[in-house]
């Protein structure tokens, strides 16, 4: 459903063609200092039509706080924001009334539902990702005020573009440990911090542009200075909820996290990660991270790092040769100019879902906290 | 936390040296059959000790049903299960006083809990999964009589050694259509369907046993005949609900359904998977299933499928070089022999966790039907 | 929280003092004919300044659709409501800034949250109802669909002027058999359907009025027509969550069903419904309904009705001896005029919150029914 | 559903005439020193059998822990709870084979799951209540530590014979002050300590038992210490959420706390609770407590108390004229002895779900002072 979140929540709203997109962010700490100005360059990052790399409509994005909070500060009520809409015909996409666009959502949105909206896949648009990102922006200011949490998402793939990813690589180790959100923009739209692999990168999703077709790639996140102890098992582990958390994003294939699908290769005997004194203090650390900073389903404090797979995109200004509704064959005729790569504008939509669920686990993990501390006496 | 699902939910206790493990099933449709011959069956699939590529410690894991039967029919009230620890001695692992076992839950568990279980990690114990099972025994009988649901998992990869997965393969195709429970155990414990690889998988398994090593795999689960319409945007997309259930399994470290990882690197224009008549029906399918039987977090009809990653099991038979809790560098002993993969065990607990998503998603849809049936007049 | 319900879901935001207050309503079937002519009556019905018994503060409160319909139907996807608060000035209540208002929410307000909003009690302003009525109007029209389900609440008493509300009272079934929403509105704001106590019960309220000073009283609702099978035993029995609701509301001190508590004076012998044949029917009926409608926390058929009581409202135009946030003693001086009594404008929230709780458990006991419909072959 | 609470839940299982009932309690501090014997004494409060005014059938409802605790010390993990069902033939109430018993849950249970229990009425059984009483005394030993808050149930009415429970009432509010467990118990089994009334309220029990007819009453329940902030605003008030527990309980008709019902009839200025310095501390208190100890939702530091009324109940043991299953006209026949009054056998029971109510609270309320604490800085 549209509710995410146990004690700090989010509920969005909205599809491509009606009035607004927007949430609710429930839970949210009194107290803190917010506005438009805190939530508006996550909502900008996100945003269609920053470069030549992505769809060129430009919608403005301007977000609108509700409620919630009175001169800047937060009053712990919930928080309610809209953007919106400014394109709001409901028949914009008319020439798709006879065909479900191939891996869209429109026949499945049609057999769910029974009603084809104007969207035709209704809120499996990437517009519903506004909501998400405006209440991750408050996320992520908690995180920062609790623990100078840091989270910093990168493009680490496109097509068969790939950065090493190993968690034995010390490069990819490396850049786990220091990119910024800074490094990842200022290397422009294609937001991956690489440089040996970022302007081919650029090339191929080019040719894909160039071809009409698209192309998909990976997004790789990490979370520095995550609190210890986050994470419920046995069924809601840490990793859990952010599989979750990423595989509720529109054109998402796989997740994984620490050594993920590769890890299965490493022996026992390479894959354990040792544990060594933090020096001063009563910390342990590990020697290496293949763990990917979540043991048992709880946060060691090491960097939690994984990496999400975004498909291809299934719109593309090319002709298909497909199916009508009524099941006769034909050719979707191809349309205008289709982003070809949705991957660079993830970037700040998995950042927001990470600190959906970092919050939501840090504020319960404290409720944890002061139950052991009282019982033990 | 311990339970999952939302109105067929299970909720499960206990650990490795406890008095008993189990769980309680709540939301079961009235009127089925139900005895504990039901639920054996998988129970004794994931039982360890069953060839010498496994651990040889033998549980018997008998199931007994405490409530919600009668006379072998389900009342529609909780299904209270147990099966007793026969080994409920708190202080056999007494070795591991001193150190926290790498890659193991010992050291998060100290650090979230502050209480040490006589097990380490606690509920991160695989015998955690005795409840689950047992819950997905009985879901999947409801699933199998409300569609001809069938859920099969199997062993795709043991370290290097891999099926090819691939979505636009054939042969893969073709053993997700056909592949039988029946199948994927007469091979022996090894669990794959694939005779190309699947005696290479078990010299890659003996050979880390001979080497006190462990090596970790790839289960793959196909699920045929699931109806259409399963799923709940945006939040809880079918694949979000797998993903959250898959990586909350001890060991796993990713998931990916249909084109997975590797649908990244194909174009759009060959990732779509067309629209077909499906002859007779009103029903459309797809030419190739890329997808994986979801589009827009909705199940389309096809079959889905997906894969989940378990890593070499962190517990080894030799010797680890490592701190103790209190920081000093030390060498953790080698220990008794244990299970050198425990990837083919994953495979029923798979599919119970499969089939615990999909009943309750089935009976979610059942109400969404319903509604629309009726508002529409 | 700021979210009520299951699979039908809304999710309310807003207080007194900021842009706009307004919900998201979840899991609405799509295919429902819908706009804001369907939900404009109940906000219009929970209006205050609608007569001079109620506060003369004239909120216009035009209700705005923002997502999940196109073209006056739904689409299954959330919808977002808000009415604009006209009167946003977050400073109005200044004189309350040393005085915590007795019985009022201020002073636990600033001790959960620590910030003293505009309004002083933040979300336990009543203008916060506006998001449950508008999605109870919603859910209104489905159960209507449904089964014809009539819901018409009224007031039963103001202060010590009480309709007989004896289960055994025959006058008082009949108007549960009867009473409809036009008659209660159409004897005028006092919204009584007695007319041996409804003029007294408007000298009372003026009374109190006249001497700035508040009464209380109670509301009782009937449900008809409610499906049979309603309800989540054992912890979400029916009347657990309309109590649940019920007290959810502001101002509200009691809840009661059936006899309630004048049931516990009536012994078992005379208390005990017994069952008639329906003629027709398979169904049975009950002879006497002191059960309300409810046996074993399930729905019987029969009709539903409860009680909640309202306390006297806890603004006053009176001084009042109290202290100031800091404890010293002083007096909180007189202020304006205030709604003397708000039972009456209780009623169409009454109703809401009733209607959100029915139409999330029909949803739920359809997903029942098919279970049991399923298994049973 | 049988999962009560948030990050502190109960989940139990079932009925009569099965193996065993119980429970697993998820969410439990770690290090809490728990057995046995912390947990007996509340289920041997309620059972059955303890005086010539309760029920013969004597259950010996010996509790055993499962899981959850090593050498007396909570591990964090679910605590699993059994009681074995000494009795569990399913066939023992086979002369209600025909007729649906009157008011109790027989008939809306066979509506609602099809299947008709040999105990008739399922999980309606007050045998459900045992997993509540095992984890409410859980608990309470953690709010005990946490607060030292006192939960203290007392029956204050049987039939027509009433405590005064005036909010207004000096004596009422001094038993409120000073009530405890032990006086309760100590007065014998009619738990009433209320000197004035209790002898006629015996007699008046005695009284139905010899009509073979039955007789309810009115619980009422006092927490003393709670912390100030309790209570998640707008729908899950800490009185909506004690409403909610106490209306799940078997044969409950209503539900009412600080002044009540009586409290309608209060004027404004009369009700309000006027606010005075509590001395020393920063807090104030209330001069008067019509408030019930919770404002707005959220408890303010006062006394919480509140009334809880059970009906007659619907097992007694002289013929009843009603119909069978199949609509005849007949007479159930009289049947064996039974407890013509379940009142003062729900103290416990009440005890229990009050504390499991504001554990679940205390904790999410410490999550809550956490994120307000680091955001203001």
């Amino acid at each position: 459903m549209s509710t995410f979140g146990n004690i700090f929540r989010v509920t969005t709203y909205g599809e491509s063609h009606c009035k607004s997109v927007g949430c609710i962010v429930d839970g949210c700490p009194p107290g803190l200092a917010l506005t438009e100005n805190d939530i508006q360059p996550q909502l900008s990052r996100r945003r269609p039509g920053q470069s030549k790399l992505s769809t060129p409509r430009n919608e403005k994005d301007q977000v609108h706080i509700q409620s919630g909070t009175e001169n800047g500060i937060t009053l712990g009520s919930p928080i309610g924001m809209l953007v919106q809409n400014e394109d709001h015909r409901p028949n914009d996409y008319s020439e798709t009334d006879l065909y479900p666009r191939p891996s869209h959502a429109d026949w499945t949105y049609i057999q769910k539902y029974g009603v084809k909206s104007a969207s035709g896949g209704g809120r499996s648009s990437a517009r519903e990702t506004i909501g998400r990102v405006a209440a991750g922006a408050i996320a992520e200011k908690i995180l920062a005020k609790a623990n100078n949490v840091e989270i910093v998402a990168f493009v680490s793939s496109i097509g068969e573009i790939e950065m090493n990813r190993s968690p034995q690589d010390a490069g990819f180790q490396n850049i786990l440990n220091t990119i910024t959100r800074e490094e990842v923009d200022e290397v422009g739209p294609i937001r991956c911090p690489d440089a040996t692999v970022r302007d081919e990168m650029v090339k191929v999703i080019e040719k894909y542009r160039d071809n009409k077709d698209s192309i998909g790639g990976v997004v790789t996140c990490v979370v520095r200075n995550c609190p210890i102890g986050l994470g419920e098992p046995c069924f809601d582990k840490l990793e859990a909820q952010l599989a979750h958390a990423m595989l509720s994003l529109p054109a998402t294939k796989g997740f994984e996290f620490g050594s993920g699908f590769l890890g299965t290769k490493i022996p026992g005997s390479a894959h354990n990660d040792p544990f060594v004194s933090d020096g001063n203090s009563n910390r342990l650390r590990t020697a290496t991270n293949n763990s990917g900073g979540i043991q048992g389903g709880i946060s060691n404090g090491e960097n939690i790092y994984f990496s999400v797979a975004f498909k291809s995109a299934a719109t593309i200004s090319q002709e298909q040769y497909t199916s009508t509704y009524d099941g006769e064959k034909g050719v979707l005729a191809a349309r205008g100019r289709h982003d070809p790569s949705v991957t660079p504008r993830a970037v700040p939509i998995v950042e927001a879902m990470t600190a959906l669920v970092l919050v939501d686990q840090l504020l319960i993990q404290k409720a944890r906290d002061y139950g052991r501390s009282i019982v033990s006496n």
